[in-house]
Formats: structure tokens, C-alpha cells, sequence
């Protein structure tokens, strides 16, 4: 099958790969029909940061089971289904505690496993990974699912890391795909004010239409005066970190306040050099990989009735061949996030 | 008056000092009846790290109203207080949330300010401040009440901090005396598992008396495995660390389950110089200074009522003029925590 490689470079490639085949007994394959590029899929292209190189591509992605092991119970050939980013087996404590993104045996899409950017994915643990649809796989609600699969869930954990409630001030820190639904699921989650740190017009306008009601368009120190500014002079009570570099966290600290609580999603490259901030103003730390599968089922509700369309984060659509022309342009700030169409 | 005062070598002295008076309209003048040496109070002590330079010393303090400024409404000549180890304005946003550890106008005693460890204090916004005591100056529990100055509400901020909870499991770093206390509040919130790490004999000891189910001795990694074995293998859902150092906050990321609460209230003098393991393992860590006033009122019916006893941290009383000597003895493990006695 045709699937996006990683290059040494960091750039990727379509190349062919071996089909992949149920090996283990609760194994299913899906064939893909939707996936996505995630922001964190860049690390490593075009400089920026490097990840460890790993030759499979893309953790996002909705598709149709096409063969499944023996033990495999509620799924079964032509499913549709959503995969979270997070493979995980359902049975140990971290899964029937809720925090899947912890079981032992789970993994992410991509690497040495393969990607959603394919054209089909072995699927461990599938009855327990996967979440079945009541959709055809040419339902025009499929984009806005997929954002299910991360994009969306990720926003999510972090307002509800965070604490977001009825009537909190929050601020969002980056305005790509993640910041853009954590602004939706702050308003989702009854904040007053939600201040959207981010520089690109198209995308802070699109932040608007989610819900923001303050932007701020730049993160150096006038920008977070002006944060505080708006927050009565203190700083909000929440911030959603969904940057993950040093800047990005050294401005949560500067916009919260005293007594509030930072949430981290963004892939964390940075650090906390000093504690005392955290000390000595009461802060809260917390993140970070969203527990995707147990995120999902009441999000799904609502994105079925149409109370929750993320899916306008997504502003180019590629065929798989395509895909590297997909990068660039998330590279170079073109497009915020793609979607590839097999 | 005699107070306690700092060397520039960090070691103390009492010497005669200005007798204070009541200068702005809050302040009241209190003549310390008791107060008691914290752990903190050692930093820059006989090769501990150094704080920044103050004269004066002592945060803890139990006495009486000697003298009022005009504005002072609700303390007269006489009354028996306690005064938390920070003072406030009690009007300020932070101190109407409950946080009046982050009031704008607040400080700790010492330093450039009367500290505890004198034969009175100059109490800003004391209306505010102070706590007025339904017992004499000879009562049997002012040394219990006086771990409210500090001791005791910290290790309560801890366990609340961290979300301590009726069922929980708590790996409690540290058996200081604001550790031990930890132990006790995290008891009372209903823990069901409480591991004290800590490594003098009579102090563990002293803790397993306040609750402590499982005493490891020592931090290192056989003992941090000890921790995660004694938790079911994960580690604890809350760490309470009471040191401050970075081997205490490396010690807290290797015992605390995925999904966990740190609480830091050991004064910090660590980094997280990684944040991958708060993200990926969704861990929150939170802090820090007690809001201690806001804190005091339940504690304080309990400790009246004989349901709380914290006195028990205190295991050397000595005179004013004998403070230097309760230092030493602090400084070389042979007390734990000292009580001065006018």
C-alpha cells in the first residue's frame, strides 16, 4: 500500500509499504478514508525541532474496518470508525481509570507502527482503540468527527485540566488547530472571557467565530500586559498552553493568576527552570496528552447533532500523493490543517 | 525590646532591638507569648542554602494585644492572638478569594519587619490579620494553636493542594515537622494510604503516631520502588512534598501514579527541568505558600476541641535568650522543632 514516510530531513514522502495484516488476536485493519496533518507531524520538518526519526507518519485518521483477528467482539468489516491518536487495551487501571493516554500496552499511530497517513492501519486492542460511527464513509460530518481523533479532544483536556467553569477568564496561547479548539471547548465549558494569544489573522478571526472574545496578537511583553489588562489586571484564572515551547510556557506564567491553573497540551519543550513562581503565587500545573479515547463519546454526541462543528480548522484538502505538498504549505503558515482524502 | 537576630554568616543572635510601635492606622503591637523556629528559619543556617539576608527572624508567633492604632476595630489591649506566618490586607481581590498569600500589601514576619522570635511584633492590618484567641495566655493548647501560624496549615494546604481525599493514597516527602503535619492533614482528609518517607527514627516514629500507614527511610531508588510497591505498583494518586530541594521534587515525579497531584510546599529550591513526564503522564503539580489565615479558622475549632493536636512537633522549649542554641539544635537533628517561651 501507498503510506507518508519521514525522511531523515524531516521531510516526508509517499512511498509503497508493506499491507498490513491482523497479527494479534484482538487486531483489526483499517483502510482509511480521512486522516489529517497534526501540528506536532512538523516537528522536524523545516526547522523546526526535531522529534526521533520515525519512518511512518500521522495519528489521525477515520476509516472502515477491512478485516479483523478472532478476537475481536463488536467490530466487524464495513464499521466505520474513528481511531483516537492513542491505541490503548481498555482492560488495565490506567484505561478503566480513564487515562488510556497511560495504558502500558498503548502506543501512538506512526513510528515503527503505522500511520493514519495511509492508505490502511493495523490497529491493536481494536475493539477497545477504535470508537464505531453511525456514518457512511461519505458522510459530510466526517471531517468535523476526525477533529475527534486529537485536534479537538486535545482542546478539550485542556480546559477541563485547567478547570474551566462556568464564568472563568481563560486565555489560549497559540492559535494553530489545538488553540483553536480550545477556545471552542472553553466557551463549551462556560467561560466569560477567552483571550486568544495568536498572530495570524485568518486564524484569530476563525478563533472569534469559536468563541473568543478578546485577541492579543503578540506574546511579547506588551502583549501579556495587555493580557492582564483585559483580565482586570491580574491575568486570567485559566490558561490553555497549546504552543509547548519555552516562550509559550514563560507567557502562561506571566498571563495567569495568582491561584490559577496553567494546562500544558502543547508538546512540551520547555521547562520550569524556577518553581518558585508556582510557589509562591499558588499556580497549578497540569497536563497533557489528552486521554483521547475516554474524551470522545460525549463529544461525538454532540458533534452527530451538530452542536459542535470543529471542523473548520481543517483549510486544504490533498489526495494522499499529495500529502508532502500538505506539509509545506502547514509549514509555511499557507494552511492551518490539512486533511488527506484517499 | 530582644529579638532574634541574623548574622550575615546565617547564624543568630538576640540582641536589643527598636521597640515597636504602632505607626499606620491597622497596626497593632503584640507582645509574643510564644513563638517557635521553622525549618525555613535554618536556611542560610551552618551550611544550609542561603536566603536573602534579614535581621530579623521568626514567622510563628502566639500573643497579646499590647497597643492599637486608630482604625483597629475589632482586637483591644489584652486579647490573646495568633498571627499567621503572612500578613494581609484583608480587602484585596487575592484576600476576598481566599488567597491572602498573594495579597499585594501582605509579607512574613522577620527580615526587614518585627519578627516572631522578639518580645513583640508590629502587626500591619491587624483587624485582618490576627486571629483572636478564646483562651489565656497560659492555656495548655497555645502550642497547638501556634502550628497554625505555619506548620500545621501548610501540611493542610498540602493535602488540599494536592486533592487529597477520602480513599486516597499520599506519599508524604519529608518528615520535618510541616511533613509530619502533612501526615496528620492528609489523614483527616481521608486518605486511606499514607507513606512517609523520611529518615530520623523518632520523627517517622513521631509520624507514624499522627497516621502514617507505611514509613520509607530512605529517597533513593530502592526506596522510591519501595513507595511504588507499597502503592500497587504505580505509585501514589498524591505526593505531598514538604523539602523543597530537587532530589524532594525527583523524588515526587518517581512515586506519584499517571494522572497524579504533586503538592510543593517545601520553600523551593528545585526545577522541573523536563516537563515531558507532567505531560505525558498527565501529572499536576501545584503549590505552594499556605494562604494560612484563610486556612486557620476550622483548624483552629479542632485543635480547641482537643479533635487536632499538633504539639507534639515541638520537642524543645527554650527561653529567648536560649533561641541561638534551639537554631543548633535544629541544625544538628537533635530537635525537631523548638518552642520559645518568653
Amino acid at each position: 500500500m501507498l503510506a507518508v514516510v519521514r525522511e531523515t530531513s524531516g521531510r516526508v514522502r509517499v512511498a509503497q509499504v508493506a499491507d498490513p495484516v491482523p497479527t494479534a488476536p484482538g487486531d483489526a485493519v483499517v483502510r482509511v478514508v480521512l486522516a489529517a496533518v497534526c501540528g506536532t507531524d512538523l516537528w522536524g520538518f523545516r526547522g523546526f525541532p526535531a522529534v526521533p526519526p520515525g519512518p511512518r507518519a500521522g495519528h489521525e485518521f477515520v476509516g472502515v474496518v477491512e478485516d479483523t483477528s478472532r478476537d475481536v467482539r463488536t467490530l466487524r468489516r464495513g464499521d466505520v470508525v474513528l481511531a483516537p491518536f492513542w491505541w490503548a487495551d481498555g482492560t488495565c487501571r490506567a484505561c478503566q481509570e480513564g487515562l488510556p493516554s497511560s495504558c502500558p500496552r498503548g502506543g501512538m499511530w506512526g513510528g515503527e507502527h503505522d500511520g493514519g497517513q495511509g492508505e490502511a492501519v493495523q490497529v491493536p486492542f481494536a475493539d477497545a482503540t477504535l470508537v464505531r460511527l453511525p456514518l457512511t464513509e461519505d458522510d459530510e460530518r466526517l471531517p468535523a468527527v476526525l477533529t475527534l481523533a486529537d485536534t479537538m479532544v486535545t482542546g478539550t483536556h485542556a480546559a477541563l485540566s485547567a478547570g474551566v467553569a462556568p464564568g472563568s477568564s481563560v486565555a489560549v496561547i497559540g492559535d494553530g488547530a489545538v488553540g483553536l479548539c480550545a477556545v471552542l471547548a472553553a466557551r463549551r465549558a462556560g467561560a466569560e472571557q477567552v483571550v486568544l494569544l495568536g498572530r495570524h489573522a485568518e486564524r484569530v478571526a476563525l478563533g472569534e467565530e469559536f468563541g473568543a472574545t478578546d485577541v492579543v496578537r503578540e506574546a511579547d511583553e506588551a502583549g501579556r500586559a495587555e493580557v492582564r489588562e483585559l483580565s482586570g489586571g491580574h491575568g486570567t484564572r485559566c490558561v490553555l498552553e497549546c504552543v509547548g515551547t519555552q516562550q509559550a510556557v514563560d507567557t502562561a506564567l506571566d498571563v495567569v493568576a495568582d491561584g490559577g491553573a496553567i494546562a500544558l497540551v502543547g508538546a512540551p519543550h520547555g521547562a520550569l527552570n524556577d518553581l518558585s513562581p508556582v510557589f509562591l503565587r499558588n499556580l497549578t500545573v497540569s497536563g497533557g496528552l489528552a486521554p483521547a479515547r475516554a474524551l470522545i463519546p460525549p463529544l461525538l454526541d454532540d458533534v452527530l447533532s451538530g452542536r459542535l462543528d470543529p471542523s473548520p480548522v481543517f483549510d486544504l484538502t490533498v489526495r494522499l500523493d499529495e500529502a508532502p505538498e500538505a506539509y509545506e504549505a502547514m509549514a509555511s503558515r499557507t494552511a492551518l490543517k490539512a486533511l488527506i482524502r484517499r
